[in-house]
C-alpha cells in the first residue's frame, strides 16, 4: 500500500500513521519527497482496511499495490478452473453454449424453442421466469407458474436450466427445478444475493453490471467464492457507454484481461452486449476469437411476438447457422466445443 | 408512438403493422418517405408495448412520443408534492436535510453525532444499519443489532430516522424504528424492492442509480408510486463517468431537468456525489442553488475512524458550519428552511 | 423528419411549422395526440436543418428518420469500397495489415523496424513524426528531420508510408514522402483538416474520435467524401468509458454496426484500443473474426526504449507471431490478406 | 513515482530498474513485498519520463505521485490570478460574464444582440467566426466576412471580443479584432494551437474537452502556460457521459476541485453544460454557488432563427433577468461582479 500525504502535512503527523500501519504488523515505509512525504506498508495490505487510512485528513490518497480480490485471481490459483452445468464444460479449453429464450411465456414457446435448440446439440436452457424491467407496465415474467414448464423441458429434452434468482427467497423455490442460478446484471452488487449463491451447491453464472469495473466485477465473485461456492461463470454482457447505436458496448477486452488475471471461466452474451439481431452473429465470433469460454444467446421460435427483448433474438434458423459457425471455428481458437 | 421501417420493407408489410395499430383502437399513420417507409400510431401508446413492435424485422426503430412514466410526471400531478419525514418537509419551496454517519457503527458514535446534528436544528438522521459494499472484505453495517441503537436516537433527541433496506424482508423488520426507509444507489433496479416499497405507508428516499439515466430514474420511481405510496424523495448522487478525480460526476442537470418534469421532491446527496471532504461544501451549495429540495449529508463526530466513507464525512465543525451556510443563502434561492 | 411540440403548444403555432414545411418544399403531416401535437415532413429533411426547428420554442424534440451521413453510407453505395495503400488492398474482402513503432525516434530504430516487419510480407510502415501528446513535457515527435527517414525505409524495403497530419499546413509538406495520411483520434473533429483531406488524392485512415459516436464518425468521413477524396479507411481504435483497466475501451460493436451500414472499410488499432501489449494478440483476433477489413498495430524493436506508448507495442517476435496466427485465421472469416 | 513490478520479476531484475532511477539523479527505493516487488523512485518524477518504464515488461504499472501539471497548480503559485477581458475582471473575488450569440450571422443580428446585452452592463461579447460543426451540411461561421462586424461592434458599443481559433493561421488573421481568443472544445488538445496560444499576449478561453479529464483539461492549460502565456481562463463545458436528456453533463465537482488545486480562473458554460435554454438559468446560479469565477453565455435576439445553436440561445428577456439575478447573489458567495 502506497499512501500519499497530503502537501502541507509535516513528518510528525506522518509518524503516527507509519506507528499504526506497524502495529498492524506490516513493515513502514516513510519517502519524504520534495513536494510531500510518501508512506508505504509492506505485508497483507488487505489488513490495513480496517485502519480507514483514506478518512485521514492528512492522507490525499491511498494506492492499493494488490488486486482487492484474491480468491479468483490466478496469483491464488494459477489452472483454469472448469465449470460444470450439467454435461456443459467451461473453462480450461472448453466452449460452452447457453441458449434460450429472454424469458418463458408458454409451455408452447419453451417447448417449441428446446426442440431446435436440442437438435443443434446444445444442452443448456436459459429460461428466465422473474424478468426484471425498466418500466412497471411491461412483462415481468411467468414467476413460479413458470417452474412447470422448466420441469417439462427437462423431461421431454434432458436438458439443463439456467435460470435467474432476484431475490434470497427463490434460490430455495427454483433449486430442484434448475441446474445453475444466473445473477443478472442489475443484481451484480446485491451483496446478499451474492453470499446466499455462495451457500449453494449450483455453479452461478454471474453477469457484469452495466456499469461495474473488472474489478468490482471479480470481487462480486469474490464473494460468492468466499461465501463458499467457487462454481462460478463470469459472464460480459456489454457496459453502459455513451454510444446509443448499440443497446450496450460488448467489452471484449474485459475478457481477454480476466482470461490474464482469473481462474474463472468467463463467457459473453451478444445478445445484450448488442441489443440487435444481426449483430449478434459477429460478436459471437469475435468473443470466440478472444478467448471467450462459451456463449450465452437468446433464441426465440417467433422473435417479433416475444413478450420481451425480441429485437435482439435470433431467429431459429439463424440460432442454427451461427451453432454451425462456432462449430467452425472453435477448433482455430484451441477450443473444445 | 413513430415506427420507422427498415428502408427495403414495403407497403404490404406496413399495412401488416397498421392494421395491428388499428386492432389496439389506436389511431394508425402512414408516411411513405423517399428513403423508407415511417409509420405513425396516435393515442396512449404504452398500449403498444404489447406488440412488441421492436422485434419486428420490417422495424427498424421505435420512437415513442410520450414519455414512459406517467404517475410521477408534472403532466398526471401538476403541483409540487411535499413530502414529509418527521417534522421535515422536501418539496413545495421546503428545503429539507437529512444528515448523519455512512453507517450506525456504535451507540457512542451515533449518539455523539445526533447530539451535534440535532444541535443544528436538523431533525432527520440518516443511520445505515445494512452497508452494500463492493468488497467482501469491508465492514458490513451492524445489521439488526443496529436497531436498539436507532431507538435510543429516537427516545434521546426525538429525531426521525431514514434507514436503508436491501431487500423486501427488511422492510418488516426495522419499520417500528424508522420513519423513512432509504433505496440505495445499487438497488434503485431492484424491481422487487420498489414494487414492495410500494405497499409500505412510510416515505421513501430513491437514490439514482450510479449509471441510471433521469427516465430510468423516473420508472423506478413510477414503480413505488404505481404500487401504491407516493411519498417519494428523489436523490441525485452522481453517476459514473470517465472522471476519476471525483468518486462519481455529481449530475445538477439532472435536479433541473426533473423539477421541470416531475411532481416529485428531489434532494441531492453531496457526499457521495463528489466522495471529498472539502467538495461537499460547495456542491451543496450548487444543489441549494440549482432548486433542490433537500440534502442528505454524511458527518461523523470523528472521521478518521469511520468505518465506512470517512473520507467523504464532515467533521461536526465543518458540518456547523454547512448548516448556517445553508440557511444564510436557502431564502435567496425561494426556500423555506 | 418527426417534430415532438411541448405539451402546451396548440393548433395554432403548429400550423405556423406545418407551413414552413411546407414552404421547403416538403410534405407537412400533423398528428394531434393525447398529450401533444407532433408533426412530421416528407421528403429531403437535410433541407430542413436551414429552419432550425429545434430553436423553436414550441418545439420539444425533433427525430430526423434519415442518418445525418450520405455519401457515405450503403444506401448510397451498395458496394463495399477497395481503398488501396501501395499495393496493399482495404476491403472488399480484402485485409490489410499496417505496422510499425508509435513514431519514428531515429534512423537506425525506424530501419530496425522496417527489417522485420518486411520480413513478414507487410508492406504498410506506420511512421509519426508529428506526435501530439497530452503533456508538453513528452516527446513530440521528430517533425520535418523524421521526412529523410521516411525515404529512406521507401528506398531500402520499398514500403508505403502512412503518416500523420496535425495541421492544414502539415498536408503539403510531407506530401512527396507519404502514400497515406492519417488522422488522429484527437483531429477528428478538426473539421478544416478534414476538408483538406477532402482536396487531396491520397487515401486517408480517419481514427475514431476517443468520445465520438458511430454517428459522428461516419460524419467526419463524410467531411472528407463531400470534400472529394472517396479514399477514406475508418479505424476504431477505442473509446473512452468508465473501465480503467484498459487504456481505452475497444468498441467491435461499432465495427459490425459500420460494416452493415457504410460501404467504407473499417480497420482496428488493438494497440491504442487496449495500451497494453498482451492484449493486443487476442483483440486482433477478435477484430478479424468481427469483419474487420484490417490492424494498425505498433510494434518497435526495443519497446522498453521507445519515446511514446512503449507499453503498447508489440516486441518483434510477438509481432511476428501475430501476423503468423492472422494468416491462419483470415480465410476462415472470408479473407485475403 | 512507485513502480508496481510484475509478481514474477525478481530482485536482478529490479536492481536494473534502480540503477536507471539513481542514474538520473532521484533516490530510489525498494520494498520487497510478499506478492511482488515494489519499487520508488524520490524526486522530480517528471525527469522519470523519458525513461520510459512502463514500456519496461518487468514493470506492471506506474504510480505517479506528483501531479503531471506544475505551472498552473496553486503549489507552483499560491495566489489566485486575475484575468482581464478589456475592463471584465476573473477570478481573485470577481465574477466576470461573457455573453452573446453562438456564431455571428449577420450584421443586423451581431448589433442587436450587443444592444441589448451592454444594457445589462455586461462589456465582453462572444462572437464566433468560425463554427466547428458535426455535419458538414451545416452552417459553418461567416468566417473572415465577420471581422467588419467584429469592428462595428467594438466601435459602437465598445465592447471587448471574445473569439474561437480553430487553426494557428487564424491567430494573426483575427488578432487585431478581437480582445480574447477562444479556444473550443474539440481542440482542447490541439497542442500546436495550445503552442500558438502561449505565444500571443491576449487572453484565451480554452475550453474543456468533451471528453477529458481534468488532468488532461490542466495540462491543455500547462502548454499554454509553458509556451509563454499565463493569461489563461478555463472553461468547463460539460462532459460526455451515458445522460442523453442533456447535450452534455455539466461537471461542476471539477470546477471546486480545480479551484483547489489551480492558481486559474475558470468559468462555466451552461449553454452547452445543458443545451436546453430552461436549464441555462439555474445552472448559472449553481456554478455561481459552487465558486465558479465567471460565466460564458449564449443569447440571441431571436434565437428560433439562429443559424446554431438556437435551442441553447436565451431569449434576450430571459438573458437581462439571469444578469439581474446573477447581480443579486453574487455578493452572497464573495464575489464582486
Amino acid at each position: 500500500m502506497i499512501i500519499v500525504l497530503r502537501p502541507e502535512v509535516e513528518m510528525q503527523q506522518a509518524e503516527i500513521i507509519l506507528k499504526k500501519i506497524e502495529d498492524k504488523g506490516l513493515k513502514p515505509l516513510c519517502m519524504p519527497g520534495i513536494e510531500r512525504i510518501v508512506l508505504g506498508a509492506i505485508g497483507d495490505e488487505r489488513i490495513l482496511q480496517s485502519l480507514n487510512l483514506e478518512a485521514d485528513p492528512a492522507v490525499e490518497e491511498l494506492r492499493p499495490i494488490l488486486s482487492k480480490y484474491k480468491l479468483v485471481s490466478k496469483e491464488f490459483h494459477s489452472h483454469e478452473k472448469i465449470v460444470k452445468i450439467g454435461s456443459t464444460k467451461f473453462g480450461g479449453g472448453h466452449l460452452g453454449i447457453i441458449a434460450g429464450p429472454c424469458g418463458i411465456e408458454t409451455l408452447v414457446q419453451a417447448l417449441d424453442s428446446a426442440e431446435y435448440i436440442n437438435e443443434t446439440g446444445v444442452t443448456c436452457f436459459r429460461a428466465g421466469i422473474f424478468k426484471p424491467r425498466t418500466s412497471p407496465y411491461s412483462f415481468q415474467g411467468l414467476g413460479l407458474e413458470g417452474l412447470s414448464i422448466l420441469n417439462e423441458i427437462k423431461k421431454q429434452y434432458n436438458m439443463s436450466i439456467v435460470s435467474e434468482v432476484i431475490e434470497t427467497k427463490d434460490i430455495e423455490l427454483i433449486y430442484e427445478h434448475v441446474d445453475a442460478y444466473q445473477i443478472g446484471a442489475r443484481n451484480m452488487q446485491n451483496y446478499r444475493l451474492l453470499e446466499a449463491m455462495g451457500k449453494t451447491n449450483k455453479p452461478v453464472v454471474l453477469k457484469r453490471g452495466m456499469s461495474a469495473t473488472v474489478e468490482e466485477f471479480l470481487l462480486a465473485a469474490e464473494y460468492i467464492y468466499n461465501a463458499g461456492n467457487d462454481q462460478i461463470i463470469l459472464c460480459e454482457r456489454g457496459i453502459r457507454t455513451f454510444e446509443t447505436t448499440t443497446r450496450n458496448t460488448l467489452d471484449l477486452n474485459s475478457v481477454a484481461y480476466i482470461k490474464e488475471k482469473s481462474q474463472l471461466p468467463i463467457i459473453v452474451d451478444p445478445s445484450h452486449g448488442t441489443g440487435v439481431r444481426n449483430l449478434v452473429n459477429p460478436l459471437t465470433k469475435a468473443a470466440i476469437a478472444v478467448g471467450a469460454d462459451g456463449i450465452i444467446v437468446e433464441t426465440h421460435p417467433n422473435p417479433e411476438v416475444a413478450l420481451s427483448d425480441g429485437k435482439q433474438s435470433l431467429y431459429p434458423q439463424q440460432f442454427k447457422q451461427l451453432i454451425r459457425e462456432i462449430s467452425q471455428i472453435s477448433t482455430i481458437f484451441g477450443k473444445t466445443l
